[in-house]
């Protein structure tokens, strides 16, 4: 199938500028991890039909909360964005956190949300 | 505001006919607990706009993943499905938990699915 | 020290009328775990001067609501009724975990507290 | 019913000088979201009577080492000496997450009991 | 290459006489997550070189014990056996998990484990 | 039993050089909690004959990304060197982590294997 035919990777729009630089970072982490995550994590689960990717970004926002914030969560708040959600949705997705794994979790989502709406640079991003 | 002016409770469109037995068996729990699910989960969480229900309820699944697929999947995959959501948009759901939650947690989650599409009786639901 | 001059292992008060069926149970799982379990985490840790038993307890119920309330919680909920906890004080306990863990976790621990009111035999208990 | 008849809500123990900052800050995270944790976690949860408020903050200090201990957990630990509570009772407390949930968890709540003893400024606390 | 000069993978050791079974079963949970069973967590991470079968497999138990023993640890305890660790060496390494994860995970590691070797049959096992 | 004729404490190996450093870190957080370490975690828990400390440590690195990755994390990954471990076997465990917990865990654990590697300081190691 001519690649034109093909629909863009997801991993495209949620990393937008920082792609390159994402999956370098991994590759400086080790070398089989990042080729995992660039074709398992993105291209066979991301990639998926059946559901649209604002969908699966807002939920891997919530699972990202259920683990505490890590880093990645400043990567999916941006990629939901990315993917056509609204603030207000993006804020909702974070507010189901509340009731199912309670406010210390989804306070700490609130919190890279906020960091990423004022701009600060995305260092440690990944 | 009359009420016929007033969009129904989430909790109508999830719980469906178990509505009652649902928020009765919760009662026999314990009598606060019972209101603090019905009005601060679901007449405040559940009711905030900002995100469809549809959403919120693909979301709740994925947390209720994390927390390794506790009754409540039971009830809110059959949510899912009750806003709205196909098939095929729960099971994208369910995918979505295995890069961040690992598999173990993602087949608890598919286990759920399959009892209630073989139509189980709900018996220990909440 | 004489005997009598000691006071009585908090798991004496715990275990009550269980306390050497839970005890042998252990050893059938794993010598050397049930030796930890009564050594460490008994006769080291509950034995420990600085925090009541009761408040002990409570805090161990919460605990094991934030683990999923595995079968250790129904001990812990009569040990900590043992201890002098009223049952207004176990329920208050419990409600303490919403905020923190969530509402999934703590509906689980309360099922495990009516199963312990309504008197059914300590089976699988540890 | 007067103001003057009413208890103190526990937020104003817990906080003391902090409470005006936290909820503040809460705030600049999300509007909704500082309002449920002032009305939800603190008026409802918090006030809830059947367990005194020093019992209930050593309970918070366990659970939120539990969750990793967040930032909150330094906001619990002065809760839990402002409610009463003797350094000895709170390092009771601490010690009893040993067993339930490793060391690991244990150890980094005792980490954040030394920075607040030690009089370092709450600076990113919540 | 052929087929004889590539070492098996290592779900066959695994799995042993269980293997088909085992898959068949994914199948019918949702026919893409077997695949990815099959294909990305054995094929790929388990066949993945420089850690041999058997630490992967006692490594495999502890993730699983973490995790609070789904059904997939009674699986990997065989495994770890089928790759040549002995029953000390399981105990050893469920007995790890003390420290790391608390009492109440391991105990259920080795109610499993006891399960296991008292030979009931797998039937829920995946 | 003369000294000589005992095996050297598994702290010995997994400390290193940093034995007294850490040991007596954990003293300024709390006397019996660094008594409760040294005594049951590592001469009791680690010291358990049945499996190497290779694999013992190979375990601890997956439990601790299990938990997020804590500090600790540093101290045991130049453990299992220690303890003979070639990096290509680190990398094997932490990889095992993939399937088990997901990649966001898994990744914070790389993170740290990448820090120790590059000889960073262990400052806030313990």
């Amino acid at each position: 199938m001519p690649d034109d035919a093909q629909p863009p990777h997801a991993r495209t729009t949620i990393f937008g500028e920082q792609h390159d630089r994402i999956l370098e970072r991994l590759v400086t982490l080790d070398a089989d991890l990042s080729g995992y995550v660039r074709d398992f994590a993105y291209d066979t689960i991301y990639d998926h039909p059946g559901l649209d990717l604002k969908t699966k970004e807002l939920i891997a926002c919530a699972l990202l909360v259920s683990l505490g914030s890590p880093p990645e969560l400043r990567t999916h708040l941006r990629g939901a964005l990315n993917a056509g959600a609204t603030e207000a949705e993006v804020r909702g997705a974070l507010l189901m956190c509340i009731p199912y794994v309670g406010f210390p979790r989804t306070i700490a989502g609130f919190e890279q949300l906020r960091a990423h709406l004022a701009g600060r640079a995305p260092t440690q991003e990944r």
